[in-house]
């Protein structure tokens, strides 16, 4: 029996069924864009064999860990790092036994589907995993692992990504884009302007960091121009290396449009460390609107990942720092702190701004209605916990009927497990043609045009909103 | 083939489908209570034709320009008015071929199924509206608008309208209302009483607004107790010209219950212009009160529309004015914010205080809660953007098992479409009956009782609540 | 014809109503875990016969006498007692005649469905409620409540309770709980430690309850360690009468991890009655994170049932006093809220904190994520207004995706209404085998999986998360 069920996610109703399964087909096979994620392009650039199945699929993956850890296990058990670097000496089969004993902790999860999709789909695997199987389990995967069809650039392309989009640090040299671009190798990999750590005066080592950024670029990085100047030039840096989007991972969505004094009056003040929180706040604002106002220039598409608390346990923070599956969301106002970066730029054509939101209530009372009537405005799809059927599903109903699918910006995967890129985009095809189905099925929408539509959603929305 | 399918909204599954249908059958056909929406009464006054389809349908209709230029599109070349009231010299039919284009973009949404059932059941069309069709049809509804069957009165009556209740100004002559009062003619068009530009501190002219009032009903509008009498005289002149309600469109919930010293304290600074934000606000809040405090002895039924930040973007606003599809909901607080209206009124059975809202989450964590304990409060229908199958369904969801059906109201369409009435009717009794089946086919609720509640909800609520 | 539909709850499509049912004959007749509940365990102590249908099951059940009060009907009518403790003169049969007169306001609520439920299964009726059928119904229920099969006791063996959770005030002497463990009969009946009189400075009497905790302890409860001495004792002795968990009714899900001086502080401005809105805030928040800490010690499970607005009708509460169905949810910040207290000691394994809340928005943005990272968090059921098939529903589809089924802690029935005990648990039982019927059909859970995750939702869940 396969690990995953042929017709999964659709409706059981048969009618609405097999409506879903004919839309299915005609984009199943469609080449993947992943325009936002977090691979490490280095893998790329190598192109080494992942170490061993844990720490391909349990050690770095904070939807795994954070679950396991939910339920009293440690995170030294399952060898993550600690915030020094150091690594646990954890066999790296003993991590895969204990994620195989609690697999059953992600019944009903998208982490479930993912994996199961991964063990049938990518390695061949049709029983499921428990702690009977694991060392099976372990030892099929590792041999497969060191297969060269298993190297990185092979999944590449046996995923069939078209284009994948990774996320570097305003501070990073993009050794490894260089490289792949210098390889000849086809597979298309860029990346995206991330400069929270020269933006945000709350990021660790904030003054350093913008110090360095004007050693990077030559230019007075002490001063608010020299600063502006900074960002322009990695942008462009940026762009050499393929990327064609910025993102922002702010707590909130505040923006502001302050004049040029005020302004470098608050970037004297972070530079100094003597901002207060609502300060940080507010330059971390000022900072979107700046981007904007640079994207209306390199064409850059400005990506905002607002309303995660980071690193919401002390401890672990303090022992194993950050993205260990501790952020948490929280309430999020993007129709006040929106409006400033909108009244300055919001009502032009060329730019093209993604909001992505933690807090679902904002889908159909701010982000639809402010999608469906900014130009600017495109809406990313459901994020991180909601990357899943029924957070998509929640998505499409709620903002569907107020922007329409042309606001929208088709998906995302988000991540940085790679082996769950096609799994990911597996589900959200599936997902989106459930829903296509219910209004076709219910008078709301005509097979041509939802044939149409399930199009765009699974591969024309993300490549025309990410320029790609 | 249709352009609306006959059984559009039911259910897929069989069953259910045919229980929607039954129940649906028992009300498709009766009269249209519209208690709540801004066709103009002068339509009705003066039975001229409508001038062009583009005029009729697009250009005052926000939901339709909103749409269109949130991807790109300008309100100049859709020919929508500006502040000033400067007309954009553009050919109807070139507006007209702009929407036709772009219709696309309208899939999934409320507005393609009122459109299309429009053009269908009042206009008599059976080919999809795009850029091939679009000459086709400005030509077939243009002709159309020409025959004394497509004239605002004979529209009414053969969209079986019963009642039709506008809104006006406190300042309004309510000339339109008079003339049809005293036309002979048997079609019902009521008005409702909306003193916004003479409440709300923040209005446009306030002050000069205040002093007209006084002007209109001879009273001393400078003083808290003459500005009062005012109110209950226009109220009174509403009542004469049919009016069952008012209604109040504020960006808060927020009420109050000041002594008399501290009113008129707060109202000499309102027309002084010195109220900062927070003091307009508890201006208003104290008029919902006082307001409802009027209703105690007058009979009006009070709506409350809370929860709009009206006219987002400055940029449109200064150039267009209100109403141009830039008003975004926001969160908004009924538990704290009505709590000094109903501790004043609250336990009055004879009041009734209809709320609406655009923030969904406070349908069953404030609204349903509250109206299912206090004797004044019922529910208005989901409103603006949540007006359409996935917004009833989940108004519904939320609210009934709190409050039940009999403390909601029935439907509004709350249009300035007014070809758009009998389509939103159609949708909101369509999608009732869904629900009616989905509560049937569980065993939540017999067949008999279900016809019955499907009776309410599409005509008898509706007239109770509103005491038409 | 029943009143109760034999595959009610279960989805129409044949094939999931088939898998629901299959799902629900596998635990249909489990015994009844009650973990949190208000029934008054003097009924098990005395083992009297019931009153009257009136003062069984409308009376004392803010559930239904808030409907009928919503319409218009007065508390006095439904011989609700007064704050002074006065009962209104009004003969039960009358008041079961205005309920039976007004039974179709619960059309589509589970009052209906609970009623209905043990209308049919604990008196054997048939014939809906109605005006015509309320003598009869009175008379047939007044006589069976003669007879000793309606007896407390035997009613609680007959539906099948295994264990029975009651919640008494810490000042509570627990003389029913010794005189249920004395009387040899094999009910078990526990309480649960509910210290809202001596832990909220807002409480009435404050001041004179924690007098009288000092009396009762023997401990100098003016001094802030000898006030938590006197809680330490108390939760001994509700332990030794079967207690395993402490319950927390707070207004926010405010948490403070105070140093001993300024709780000490704190502490004295509450004694002294000086505590402004927002300290007494922080001294309950200060309580939780002590509780949490002796519960480290003594192994007690902490709910925290946040977020309701008590007695939002001063009227109301001038009159009548608490629980009279005026409580409204308000919205509720958890990821800031509880901050404190995981800090404190959230990553302890040992520690189970269940969390419950009325704001339906916080399931997927804020306690999923935090359920699914810290280990000593899980989240209780929906909790009163959404204790219902959709309630249900929507808590699964928000919370699983995120935090899996073991971060749950099964069903709660949460009543002082004995009668609705098998009800209540016969729809969750019901909601969730619907639940994973979807889950299966679209698979995304075997079948196999789903048997052993509907015994675990039905009961193992609440037995291990309570201790039982």
């Amino acid at each position: 029996m396969p690990l995953t069920y042929p017709d999964r996610l659709f409706p059981s109703e048969p009618k609405l069924r097999s409506t879903a399964r004919n839309l299915f087909e005609g984009i199943e096979n469609l080449p993947i864009i992943s325009p936002h994620g977090h691979c490490d392009p280095s893998w790329f650039a190598k192109n080494e064999r992942f170490p061993n199945p844990a720490e391909l699929l349990v050690v770095p993956d904070h939807y795994v860990f954070r679950m396991l850890v939910s339920q009293g296990l440690s995170l030294e058990a399952l060898g993550v790092p600690r915030a020094d670097g150091t690594k646990p000496e954890v066999d790296p089969r003993d991590i895969w036994k204990l994620f195989a004993q609690h697999f059953h902790l992600f019944r009903g999860t998208p982490s479930s589907m993912w994996l199961n999709h991964s063990f049938e789909h990518v390695f061949g695997i049709d029983v499921p995993l428990n702690a009977d199987t694991a060392n099976e389990y372990y030892d099929h995967i590792d041999t497969q692992l060191g297969l060269d069809a298993f190297r990185p650039r092979a999944l590449f392309e046996s995923f069939g990504v078209e284009c994948l989009a990774t996320t570097e640090g305003a501070l990073d040299d993009l050794q490894s884009h260089k490289a792949i671009m210098e390889s000849g190798w086809a597979g298309r990999v860029v990346t995206t302007y991330r400069p929270d750590a020269v933006v945000d005066p709350e990021f660790e080592g904030f003054a350093e960091n913008v110090e360095l950024f004007g050693q990077l670029t030559g230019e007075v990085t002490t001063t608010w121009t020299g600063y502006l100047n900074a960002h322009r030039k990695r942008r462009a840096f940026f762009k050499e290396h393929g990327a064609t989007a910025s993102d922002h991972g702010h707590p909130t969505a505040r923006t502001e449009n302050l004049d040029v004094a005020e302004a470098e009056a608050l970037f004297q003040k972070a530079i100094a460390g003597t901002c207060n929180a609502d300060e940080a706040d507010s330059f971390r604002g000022q900072m979107l609107t700046e981007m904007a106002k640079m994207s209306l220039d390199d064409g850059l598409v400005l990506q905002i990942h607002a309303g995660s608390v980071r690193n919401h346990s002390s401890r672990v923070f303090a022992e194993y720092g950050r993205d260990k599956g501790f952020d948490i969301p929280k309430r999020t106002d993007y129709v006040g702190g929106l409006k400033p970066l909108l009244d300055a730029v919001g009502m032009e054509p060329d730019l093209t701004v993604l909001l992505f939101t933690l807090d679902e209530t904002v889908y159909g009372r701010e982000l639809a209605p402010l999608a469906g009537a900014y130009p600017s405005l495109k809406l990313g799809p459901p994020w991180w916990f909601f990357d899943s059927f029924e957070g998509i599903k929640r998505f499409r109903e709620a903002t569907t009927e107020t922007c329409g699918f042309y606001n929208t910006a088709g998906f995302n995967d988000d991540t940085r497990a790679f082996c769950s890129i096609p799994a990911r985009h597996d589900v959200a095809r599936r997902s989106d043609c459930a829903y296509l189905a219910e209004l076709v099925e219910t008078g709301r929408l005509s097979m041509s045009d939802a044939h149409e539509v399930a199009h765009d959603l699974a591969y024309g929305l993300a490549k025309t909103a990410y320029k790609l």
